[in-house]
């Protein structure tokens, strides 16, 4: 069953038979759209080599609607008039271009079919070892993503376990199949590689300064691009987690990333090299090491060494993805240096695609501190998967959608974003629509209070991460501390703890060091506080504790209550009502058992007297 | 390579053409072992019908010595004279007799090859789903069993999977012929079955009472008989952990059992009914259920009920093999019903067979309060794999051996067991055999000091069951909490708490209910106390929690560098000193990390100033 998303009125994909650019594609997309939207006008799309890329710019007349783009810009375009179409809006006006060049998704996806951090079913493309999909499913997704202008998609898993080596090797030739599928949607691949493959093939080292390796690199670049000519390049996990990489030859990220980005410079490959490098094997009775320092620590003095087709991608935080965490200190200071900014839309630590988690506010908050161009390029950790709507839960899709559209324009609203999507999505009444979008901008709020308010991070299920368990990372080895006792809690992450403030530049520095300023979202990530304190609204930190979890789990119970209660079609209704039940039985175990950890060991009674168990 | 273990001058297995009964086995046993021995004397072995049949009688003339025993008697005499000849001791004298006449090992091994809690390699006889055998390995192991009198040996799961259920059924025939390498040595199969087996062959239910199921269990029965006469019976786990069972047609687990037990009888067939009901989906937040009672509750009231072929399998304590638990009332009390008591040789929360733990003076203590004619027959958890010693830590083979010895005779003492395991198993100096038997005896100590004193259960890594999480169970469905908050820890089980300790005989449940009274191994199981406690011996409790877990540590790392510098053969060497190393380390973690849990809730420091980590 064909499953158009937020494109509802594009049932059928597109016959594809002598269609290979993006110019070609659009004149097919606008006449099958406009066609099912009964718009009553003709659509006309030029391609115009003068324009940027991925730039475009609409022209109505009273009974046509023109689109002038450059060779990718001219499909961004023509999905632009279907949408606008769709929601009854005016089209841009202008000249219309992204804030970044690329816009990416990276996909965990594993070659048995399974993928890390997937919760939306098995792989789209892995099976059995092999690529292996259905391509009209390739090509429903494919327009999706073109329809928001993700224009780069890394097939496979970071952690690249076998025989995902081989894609680059002996599948080179399927890889090249699924290529030319992605090619006229504008979307082009990107592979995640194993530093130490060329030990794979009978040399003994892989250490990026040897001759012998740089040549098999060079040799195996060349290969790959005679079978794909605009690959968009690599993507590398090295030395994180137990992966390989150059500290193995005591070489630095600079030397190992350089190395890989010469082998693809004269093809225009980009090297995207990850900083996700920290101790993984911490003891937990070392105070002095903390996790959130590695990565500007390893990474900030290596600025400026790195290959103009280096892009070094920096999670948004300084942890993993946690519910609150302040933006990476990485990101605004490697000034001399290409950034990617990592996104996830994988629910790995938000709801697993089973609570709800609409993401768009949380970026918003990232862009208000993140200058726009200290960016060149955009990545998300792909939430897709084999699931009827691709994401498992459907309204997930949003993320998806509202990551396209962020990357596209970070300026835009939160509301205008989820307003779009809902409106595309489902045929509701105005009224509905509010609805539904009210429940989509404040989930993550919810999620945040019944989970881990005022900046806690890591009371989540280890390893699983879904559900409470508040002291399961306190004696493990992954440096994610809340170090709670009978008085306080938190980290003094300031000057005079651990430091981390310190890798802020000024402002940012004194907001979050000075207890006063900080956050209160943020107050425990960088404060260590006694239950007693008194916050800014006059209550007490234990009190917060319990008010805040209540509340989650209150708003949670009306939110399920609310969405239940809409006009879904079949199709979706099921999902996401089983879901909402869900949901509201992990909020209910979050509220309880966070508030009786809490109060376990503060002994303050809540002052309301609801209960907590003891 | 072959591993005799206990019989190291056994290196051969016995040739068994023409080999069916104990008797011809034990003529064979007797010239091999009393050759490899250099005994100088004879032997001459002879089946007295008029004997039960596994006593046996040894009568020593200055040329030879004369075994004359039951049916299998004949061949626990033969190996008698072989171990008291090569422990250079005297031979028992009068008729030897066994304290219970069925003595079984339940293996929980799977078809797939894996073994549940198992630590010691995959199946010996499972690979693939289906039955897949080492023959020689089977004769050394059944040699082992035999040689300490253990008579019954189940060979699957009782969590019946897939396809375990065809061992009555297609596989029947080679269950058979494996039958026949185990009779010579007078060991009898059991088999775990699927109480829920007639619904895969087209019967609609289950239900004991249904006509239709009975008689299919009938002649399920007959059809096993015919391929195996001699098999001991069927073993079943009932209504547990999400097993089928009786449960879901309203009906007892009398009547569940004794259908299956009138299936059996006209074949002389037991039917082994495991008493491990109780609710594994509890909220943590209801103080009402607690699981220590749910044996009692739910079987007491069947008392008599059962038919005669029916035993009821209880484990020794009321929660699951915990490093120490109070004996199950439910032994106590079923006055008119057959009993086991069931053991667990599988190390599953007690050092996984790489932590040094040696059972028999864990086991004395049962039987101090048992009295020794409650039971009927004796059942244990197996500790075996296909590891080369059979249980992964060689040592851990001394629980395999100190079950088969105490199970024949309770009243041995915990030394001159272990002992004669030391001294039948290495060549050792006199000191030596020493400082190995005062680790071994010490064992269970050491590691109940640095895991969990005082009674407190469940502060393990959920599921795994190995290393510290000491609030890893507190918030779960397993009804296994210990409630430990800023003032106090443990569970009221006496009559003002939870009523536990009114299942027990009056002199026991004053005994454990009375604070004054209460062993101190136990009073956190019973009692709920403040960490300002003072125990009988002047020290706090929590003081005594510091200590015990600074002292474990201490002793487990002598323990190791004593073991560590003992002359074991290579063979045992590098598997003893590889996991001696690991126990410190675990130990370690132990020790600091219950310290640092308990000093975050009392805030109580150490009167000794050692390091507790914050």
């Amino acid at each position: 069953m064909p499953y158009p998303a937020w494109l509802p009125f594009l049932l059928e994909t597109p016959d594809l038979t002598h269609v290979s650019t993006p110019l070609e594609l659009a004149q097919k997309e606008i006449n099958l759209g406009l066609q099912a939207l009964s718009a009553g006008i003709k659509g006309k799309v030029t391609c115009d080599p003068a324009l940027p890329r991925d730039a475009y710019r609409i022209v109505k007349s009273e009974q046509t609607v023109q689109v002038h783009g450059g060779s990718c810009g001219v499909l961004y375009g023509t999905y632009e008039v279907l949408m606008a179409l769709r929601e009854e809006r005016d089209f841009p006006e202008g000249l219309q271009t992204p804030q970044y060049p690329d816009r990416m998704v990276n996909c965990w996806d594993n070659m048995d079919g399974s993928i890390e951090r997937g919760y939306a079913g098995k792989s789209l493309w892995f099976s059995g070892g092999r690529l292996q999909y259905d391509e009209q499913r390739i090509l429903q997704l494919s327009r999706l993503l073109a329809s928001v202008g993700i224009n780069v998609i890394c097939l496979n898993n970071v952690n690249v376990h076998e025989p995902a080596q081989d894609l680059i090797d002996l599948q080179l030739p399927d890889l090249s199949k699924l290529a030319a599928l992605f090619r006229p949607f504008g979307i082009r691949l990107m592979i995640s590689i194993d530093f130490s493959q060329p030990m794979r093939h009978d040399l003994s080292t892989a250490d990026p300064l040897s001759h012998e390796v740089q040549a098999w690199w060079k040799n195996r670049v060349d290969l790959v691009y005679r079978e794909i000519p605009d690959l968009y390049g690599f993507l590398v996990k090295a030395d994180s987690e137990h992966r390989p990489g150059p500290f193995t030859y005591g070489r630095t990220h600079a030397e190992g990333a350089n190395m890989l980005a010469d082998a693809l410079a004269s093809h225009g490959g980009k090297l995207v090299w990850r900083c996700f490098v920290y101790n993984c094997t911490q003891d937990w009775r070392d105070r002095k090491t903390d996790r959130p320092c590695a990565a500007y620590d390893t990474y900030q003095p290596l600025d400026g060494q790195f290959r103009e087709n280096v892009i070094l991608q920096v999670k948004h935080g300084p942890f993993d993805f946690q519910v609150r965490e302040p933006i990476s200190p990485l990101l605004l200071s490697m000034q001399s240096t290409n950034l990617a900014m990592e996104l996830q839309l994988a629910q790995e630590y938000t709801g697993q695609q089973i609570d709800l988690y609409t993401m768009v506010p949380m970026w918003k908050e990232l862009f208000q501190v993140l200058p726009k161009d200290r960016l060149c390029a955009i990545a998300a950790v792909s939430n897709l998967g084999a699931s009827d709507c691709f994401t498992g839960h459907p309204l997930a899709l949003c993320n998806l959608f509202g990551y396209g559209k962020i990357a596209w324009n970070p300026s835009l609203a939160s509301g205008d974003v989820v307003r779009s999507f809902v409106r595309l999505s489902y045929d509701f009444s105005q009224e509905d629509r509010e609805s539904l979008t009210g429940c989509m901008l404040e989930s993550r709020a919810i999620y945040e209070k019944y989970t881990a308010n005022l900046g806690l991070c890591w009371m989540i299920t280890p390893n699983q991460h879904y559900g409470p368990n508040p002291d399961g990372y306190e004696y493990q080895s992954w440096g994610t501390y809340h170090k709670a006792d009978r008085n306080a809690v938190g980290i003094d992450r300031t000057g005079s703890g651990t430091g981390y403030t310190l890798q802020y530049p000024e402002a940012l520095r004194e907001l979050y060091a000075n207890v006063a300023s900080c956050p209160d979202e943020l107050l425990l990530f960088f404060h260590r506080l006694p239950y007693t304190f008194v916050m800014r609204d006059g209550r007490t930190l234990m009190q917060r504790l319990y008010d805040d979890h209540f509340e989650g789990l209150a708003r949670a119970e009306q939110l399920t209550k609310t969405l239940c209660a809409l006009p879904f079609p079949e199709r979706d209704r099921q999902e996401i009502q089983r879901r909402a039940a869900l949901q509201v039985s992990n909020a209910r175990e979050w509220c309880d058992i966070i508030n009786t950890f809490f109060h376990r060991f503060s002994g303050i009674p809540d002052e309301m007297g609801r209960t907590i168990y003891d």
